[in-house]
């Protein structure tokens, strides 16, 4: 997306390929909002270090940037034994998955280009169709959330107030975003409509993320505390809600997504506000029969007891706001019903949660 | 209550007079919870710019600081002329009523004060007067607030846990608090119970000042952040909601309170979860006649857009969190209807939301 800088605005995707270079170039996200920096990572292994690091989050920007760091492991290999090759290949691809070892999009990414790279039948071929196929996956997740976009914008009137929970923004993916898509979609057809961000406390990923992304598409937006969206939906200011996913479950149509998401969907329904979830296929477990099952994170207390920021002197430094002698309880995630969600935006179409299983292949299914 | 400083406990008062010095001793609410300080206020004016400064802050526990400035200011004249005493107590009652101009407790605190001066027929007499009403006054706060735990405590039962939103605890009041009475009553009768507190952004106060406040009584607590109550209600670990209240609608039930209240009653109601409003009677409104009347305070951003806190190195300081160039929507408080409200505990006893009108005369109601 669009980011104006010294007055300059220029298009950059959150990772992308630097092939004379042989380096991933991703932009530093763990600086934002207080500043934008590309990074380059000039090896694999820096690659992986990023990933591990947080300096690149979000599902399908780590999976783009992992199918990147498989390529860029990949192009360093010199000769032309296939053998040695996929010795080699094996290492760069345990190296990165093991950069986040929870999260299963990088690893899926790297099959994919694997699978690629395997009609190749010299070492040259598979290394130009490890490029291309990295290429084509970060270029599908950026289709994948237009398309999103462009259904989701159907939803979106002029004149309306959305509500967003947390970031499934542009910085998310490698482009566009899950819940954002809808919003930057509806302005590029010229709608005018007004944004609420939830700051998300603990982490504050849309006082941070999603209000900087919606400030460089100059979308008319104003942050929110997690306590005011239930006010505003009583006093009618709020229209419709659209959050991202983490999990959707393709057989019961739950959504797990962001602490707080739940709340807001409980809100919405008594209020009779449209609420939806915008995601990409690859977000939809098939498998998991039930919401109960999904693991629900435990983080660290100093998350709830504190905050990050700057300073006046423009200091990034983390505080202790609460009493120094209580603890925090923290769970990362929460479990929305499909009773409380009207639809979840997908980039095949809009679907009800409860009927995602029958639709389920024309939503990516595979056995 | 009790406050341990350096191994010792001690009993202390949010406000207190210390008659010898002619001033009023306040707990330096600002400094907490990160530090525990009494300040001395020398003279009537420093004693406003207290209240001003938010020194001292809650509904009883400005009314009785004003009530002792009342006091304190009375007590300075010099001379028997009752109409020169008249005149100077008039600018000592505007002075306080000023210092927090939209503020309804420190008025009707000092139109009390001056009730009971009338009786007195020589300077040093009303003087006298003056000093036994305030005090009275603030032994009435308390005992008011101490009623509210013995209704309130018959709610608790052992192996609950209990969330809270805000500070409504002793801090707010002379001594126990609103909605922290009925916790400090069930552990004075040995019971056993866990409570949660909302952190209650953005401006922390249940972080700070009622998580300090449980530390120091020792009741077992945890503090979480606002985005956290609705998924633990869902599963199944919360079993009571006491809040506190600034404005309770005498007519219709409807509880106004610090935003957030209202979703929390909404996911209190969805998972039949008793839901408890918990005031002293002053805190009734007889006269406004629906809760969308009741003017919703829109406050400063920066405080949605930053938080206070101490660095690691001991400073205390504001950090911005949110995106620079980003702004805030910052409503105050919200107002919760009567069918979301389980009861509402009062010094009287419990009563159903909607029963306060026909219970009106024992819950102080003057026409």
């Amino acid at each position: 997306m669009n980011v104006t800088l010294r007055g300059r605005t220029e298009h950059f995707r959150t990772v992308a390929f630097d092939a004379l270079n042989n380096s991933v170039r991703l932009i530093e996200q763990r600086l934002l909002p207080h500043e934008f920096q590309i990074v380059s990572t000039p090896d694999y292994r820096a690659t992986a270090a990023a990933i591990t690091d947080m300096v690149v989050r979000g599902a399908g920007a780590i999976g783009a940037t992992a199918a990147y760091g498989l390529a860029q492991g990949a192009r360093v290999f010199r000769g032309s034994d296939l053998k040695k090759f996929s010795k080699h290949v094996d290492l760069v691809f345990k190296t990165l998955a093991d950069a986040r070892p929870t999260a299963v999009d990088p690893v899926n990414a790297m099959i994919d280009v694997r699978r690629h790279m395997a009609r190749g039948e010299t070492v040259a071929e598979q290394q130009a169709l490890a490029l291309a196929a990295a290429e084509e996956f970060a270029n599908e997740d950026a289709h994948h959330c237009a398309e999103i976009g462009r259904h989701g914008a159907k939803l979106i009137r002029n004149g309306m107030t959305v509500l967003t929970h947390c970031n499934a923004g542009w910085l998310a993916f490698v482009d566009v975003g899950s819940a954002t898509a809808p919003l930057y979609a509806a302005q590029a057809q010229g709608k005018k409509f007004h944004v609420f961000c939830d700051e998300t406390r603990p982490r504050s990923q849309g006082a941070t993320l999603t209000a900087w992304e919606l400030a460089q598409q100059k979308v008319s937006h104003q942050i929110i505390a997690d306590n005011a969206a239930g006010h505003l939906m009583q006093r009618g200011e709020i229209d419709l809600v659209i959050v991202g996913s983490d999990r959707v479950l393709g057989r019961t149509g739950e959504v797990a997504n962001k602490i707080g998401t739940y709340t807001k969907a409980v809100l919405a329904a008594r209020h009779k506000i449209p609420f939806y979830a915008a995601i990409p296929c690859s977000t939809i477990d098939w498998n998991l029969k039930r919401g109960r099952a999904i693991p629900i994170e435990e983080r660290h207390e100093s998350e709830v007891l504190g905050a990050w920021g700057v300073t006046q002197t423009g200091q990034r430094e983390y505080i202790r706001v609460a009493n120094p002698t209580s603890g925090a309880r923290n769970p990362g995630f929460d479990v929305t019903p499909a009773e409380l969600i009207t639809g979840i935006i997908t980039p095949a179409g809009i679907f009800k949660p409860r009927t995602l299983w029958q639709n389920r292949h024309r939503l990516g299914y595979k056995i």
